[in-house]
């Protein structure tokens, strides 16, 4: 009898083993696919990361004096309390006008390769500049802000802090610089994935465990890898089978307006995943609002195969696994408005 | 000679003497006139400020999805970055329309008797309820906003923690007691004149306190006393000369909308003065961007008598030591849509 247990034992350790071994292929497999967002902010090169730096991009972002309305800041779109963007299909700009495409969050956008759907700027900073002089967002130019900034002292002292030694560090250019300084320190470390990635198999359950793997072997992680889970380079979406045009519309052919390349009409930049949870509704058309639908269209678009719905369910909870800590913004102090602060432009377009 | 220089010394310390005994007087004229912002948030009958009552209603306050939009917020016209208003003569709100009158601060607004620039509503709980209904504002309705609230079950709990041993804790009206118990807690004590009320002599400068003995000479704290400097009651906006229609437009006959009363025809709230010199433009109208234009306007106005240029420049100087500490926020963490989060709903009207 004692020896019948032994051997019971024996054989229940080999399983056990056994799936050690698997998860501890899995976990091997996902370090090497995905990295875990850092504790700290990125180094980014050029933009020295000082206090004064940080302070004065958060007051700007923070800025609705930016827009030519002076209702509309960056945190209206990328809203650092709403997972870092607005829970809208497309935004709503000045004059109450759309934008043509679903606001991306803000968290940890400082790991992507690019930035924008069809990743037309380079880094934070050239992306900043985007949206203040969009007609249908913020619709102010250069020199309205830099007139604007100018017109109250505590952002002139603060721009010669954070930029010392310069002339004029009251521009346009600085502004952004300053922001991209405050975007980078909006990360979400620490989600259950990432303890995962740096070696804690128990903080994914077996179902997420689960959701992994099929996410990695149904080919997800071919568009969905590194940091962000997405983010890194540029895909046609209806790769295999074209969703309808709800979902892609046909009028936006994506990064073929910026490369004018015909391979690249309706490619798009990944999505990065990170916080997918908190930032429906999904894709650039912002026309689905469920999780668990966007990886089915996904499955069918991108991999060709109708998804199971279990393996739907199973992946969405992996997904879930991906929200990290969301950063604690204490509201910036913004100076009040002068006799020569230019006046808000609210005309309808 | 020495008997000389110690008469001199006599007589020059008479004169200081003096100085100091109408420094006194002042000081104990403005204490029987006004009364410091106290350090804490003030007991509200009915409305227990429990922490997490407080919580919730600063959830809510930044909380875009009680507008029909998803756009608009309690903050973003009310922004405790910006003095508590949005800098703008009347706010945007949905669709693009502009609303009939200037934003109030929401900073100390409790210790105002009535709330609204006509007094319509009695405290903080009602008048939040105003905004979120208005079609020219936040264009919800109370069941819009009990759907969307009942979607997230993270706002569930919350109103069950905030609202114990409620059956259906949410509801509308508990949505306006918790930004009420929010927005008790935005004030602003320790503003130099509050030093000065509290028995800092030197808090004041001698251009201040000059200021302050005209602001009370002059007749100004007929109407603006008290705590908040005003808020406290309903007075004809002309009571001496009629100012022009872009200041005072024919079409806004204030308080007259509220009670039917022929002499409350252009009676508004007496405007709180606290930390006026963040809360540009001036008037119910937003129609004055300059402090000391607003202080003669109200000079020629309400007094009767057109004042120096040098009395103007004073009574301004002295009206910003009311500035007190800004309230520290830090940005509250939504809960995300969920699939039965109504939509936004963005038709222009």
């Amino acid at each position: 009898m004692k020896k019948r247990l032994l051997a019971i034992a024996v054989i229940a350790g080999l399983g056990i083993m056994a799936d050690a071994s698997a998860a501890d292929d899995l976990q091997q497999k996902a370090a090497a696919m995905f990295s875990a967002i850092p504790q700290y902010p990125p180094v980014i090169d050029g933009n020295e990361m000082t206090d004064a730096k940080i302070e004065l991009g958060k007051m700007l972002f923070f800025e609705p004096r930016l827009s030519a309305s002076h209702l509309i800041s960056c945190n209206t779109c990328h809203n650092v309390g709403m997972g870092g963007h607005d829970y809208l299909p497309v935004s709503i700009g000045h004059g109450w006008q759309k934008g043509p495409r679903n606001s991306p969050t803000v968290f940890n956008a400082v790991f992507n390769a690019a930035q924008f759907w069809d990743g037309r700027a380079v880094d934070l900073a050239e992306q900043a500049k985007g949206p203040v002089q969009a007609g249908v967002e913020m619709n102010s130019t250069p020199e309205r802000v830099e007139d604007t900034l100018n017109s109250m002292p505590d952002y002139v002292e603060r721009f010669r802090q954070a930029f010392p030694g310069q002339g004029s560090p009251v521009s346009f250019d600085n502004m952004a610089t300053a922001i991209e300084a405050f975007e980078a320190t909006l990360i979400t470390p620490d989600s259950n994935f990432d303890k995962y990635l740096r070696g804690n198999t128990d903080a994914l359950n077996a179902e997420e465990q689960e959701g992994l793997a099929l996410f990695m072997n149904k080919g997800c992680v071919a568009c969905h890898a590194g940091t962000n889970l997405g983010g890194q380079d540029y895909y046609p979406f209806g790769l295999v089978t074209r969703p309808g045009d709800d979902i892609l519309p046909p009028g936006d052919k994506g990064r073929f307006a910026v490369t004018a390349t015909a391979t690249d009409e309706y490619v798009f930049r990944a999505a990065p995943l990170r916080n997918i949870e908190l930032t429906a509704p999904y894709f650039h058309s912002g026309a689905v609002w469920s999780l668990e639908e966007a990886v089915a269209v996904m499955g069918t678009a991108q991999l060709g195969s109708k998804l199971e719905e279990s393996d739907v369910a199973s992946i969405t909870t992996f997904l879930k696994t991906l929200t990290g800590n969301i950063p604690v913004v204490q509201y910036p102090e913004l100076p009040p408005s002068t006799d020569s602060t230019p006046r808000p432009q609210d005309m309808i377009p």
